[in-house]
């Protein structure tokens, strides 16, 4: 099942969506909102896949043209952010990069930080910047969505609360990462507002391809059409999004709709390029002696994506242009939509 | 004008209270809880003052008795919790326990995490913790809630975005501390759910109190109804709420229903006491060359209120059991109430 949320209000309007990504059915009888349908998930999962089993047959009346152009983020505003650091060979990089050493703990104990989560941009949003001197990145990750999970629970416990899949473009502010690094009290200024594919999908759309809670599928990234990379989501994941879950939890409980990301992915094999500029640069870095490429600029576009075995998007495409704030100015909040 | 949300659903049952904390209205008709009072705000604000007028005056039908106990979070869950470090006095202080330095820069540059927000506890909810090991802490604080704050203002421009204030017992396991700010990426198993007092207020119930982005009020912490401290939260504040809320908006906007936290309230004048335990173990391996109070265990009680000058409680009062998980194992989230 494919679900979306149109932009409309602060929250959005829940729809559902096809396979093919080509039509979609508001369901305001199940669920007004994405959240609202997470509140009571094991009430709403069902006769959301009723519908989504109506319109994949082609024989829902209210079915309409599905335009990601018109997507917000699946949650436009969650109460929890959580991102992991899954692909420790990136940390090493890029930690490598700025010559700072990485303790070796970071093999063994997840790492997670708390995201911004009150403003989420959807798959086509313009990300707004304030200054191209802030050093303008994207992350390309996987993210999953949970139910209600309660505190301390082990990994092999985690599998049923995932009910939603994600792709995510975790904006970051390279020049602002090492002030706040230093210290200590995680990313706040250099972790901007978050990009959002435009749909989010059950585990099951998934197939084999999700397995050992790691989606084992290429995430491809492209910078003005030009590919950055394609690495494997399912190889070099050190930390599975069962062990960063249940790390989580550890000493709290997570509220349904809980996003948890696994950060940017990242893979040992080389020809398989990046999913961020960090870690290109990094790269070029270690071969040339130098960084060759520059970060984003303001009117760049990013491109991340994913498609199936035989070339289909599961989860359409996160697609947003650099913009600058002076020439953007960001509406408030409540005229979403 | 006094708000409060009673538990019942995820999000609680909007209230208004009086003065003196004796009485409250539902306004189902005006918003059903608060986060959709401060969704619109410039139209609730008016409507909700007008109830707290008939109720303050003694004439308003519906009225019932108000009981803290019956109370969740003014926000049950809340899509932006950031808490600053603003006493850098605190920080300084509880370093040197540890032996480690504290960058120059903390004095100029205000230090903020993001908290989690999808679980906020009632002022007398129990507090729930798996091992008395991780060293269980109170940090009594003052927190504004915000309406929505765009990118990129001055502190001079925030005053009129701070809507509601609530005091804050930001609960933290002080042995996982260490290894948290050694990873960098900020606090997450080391600040489980987060209590907060009865009512939110707005500024203007504060009188003279709130100037200058800062409330000039003792706030007073007590365990097992023994005084911990009442340092005065208006006094060295390094950094007042108009300047740590410009600090988040520096690269983001701000959803409707931020809070923002001063962090640990604590004075150089040492016969104020303290606000949390790792500051006074602080003085007194300073004073004694050994720390003499242990942290807290299961069964301890913490209190923690602010009164005016005349002698009135302005938020009602934090009062929560530090519990067991193992012995008070956490309904789901979706039982709230």
């Amino acid at each position: 099942m494919k679900l979306a949320s149109l932009k409309g209000g602060r929250d959005g309007q829940l729809v559902v969506v096809d396979r093919a990504l080509t039509r979609c059915v508001p369901v305001p009888q199940i669920a007004p909102t994405m959240q609202s349908a997470l509140d009571r998930w094991s009430v709403t999962e069902p006769l959301l896949r009723h519908v989504a089993g109506v319109l994949e047959s082609g024989d829902h009346s209210e079915a309409r043209a599905f335009d990601a152009r018109e997507c917000a983020a699946p949650l436009p505003r969650a109460y929890h952010w959580a991102d992991g650091s899954a692909y420790v060979n990136h940390i090493e990089l890029v930690r490598k990069a700025r010559g700072a050493e990485m303790p070796a703990s970071f093999w063994s104990d997840p790492l997670i930080y708390q995201g911004g989560s009150d403003d989420l941009l959807g798959a086509c949003d313009d990300a707004c910047f304030v200054s191209e001197e802030d050093g303008i990145d994207l992350e390309a990750e996987v993210g999953v969505i949970t139910d209600d999970v309660p505190m301390g629970i082990s990994p092999e416990e985690v599998a049923p609360h995932i009910v939603l899949l994600v792709l995510i473009n975790d904006w970051t502010l390279r020049n602002l990462v090492p002030g706040e690094l230093a210290k200590g009290f995680g990313f706040y200024q250099s972790k901007p507002a978050t990009g959002f594919s435009p749909v989010a999908i059950t585990p099951d759309e998934l197939g084999g391809a999700w397995r050992d809670g790691k989606v084992h599928l290429p995430l491809a990234s492209f910078i003005n059409d030009r590919p950055l990379g394609r690495p494997n989501a399912g190889v070099d994941m050190t930390f599975d999004f069962h062990r960063i879950v249940a790390h989580a939890t550890r000493t709290r409980r997570l509220g349904a709709g809980t996003i948890v990301g696994s950060g940017t992915v990242s893979n040992v094999d080389r020809s398989a390029g990046s999913a961020c500029l960090a870690e290109r640069r990094t790269l070029e870095v270690i071969e040339y002696g130098t960084q060759r490429t520059p970060f984003l600029s303001f009117g760049d576009r990013v491109r991340i994506e994913m498609r199936d075995a035989a070339g289909t998007s599961l989860f359409g495409e996160i697609n947003q242009q650099v913009v600058s704030f002076h020439s953007h100015p960001l509406p408030a909040q409540d005229s979403h939509g």
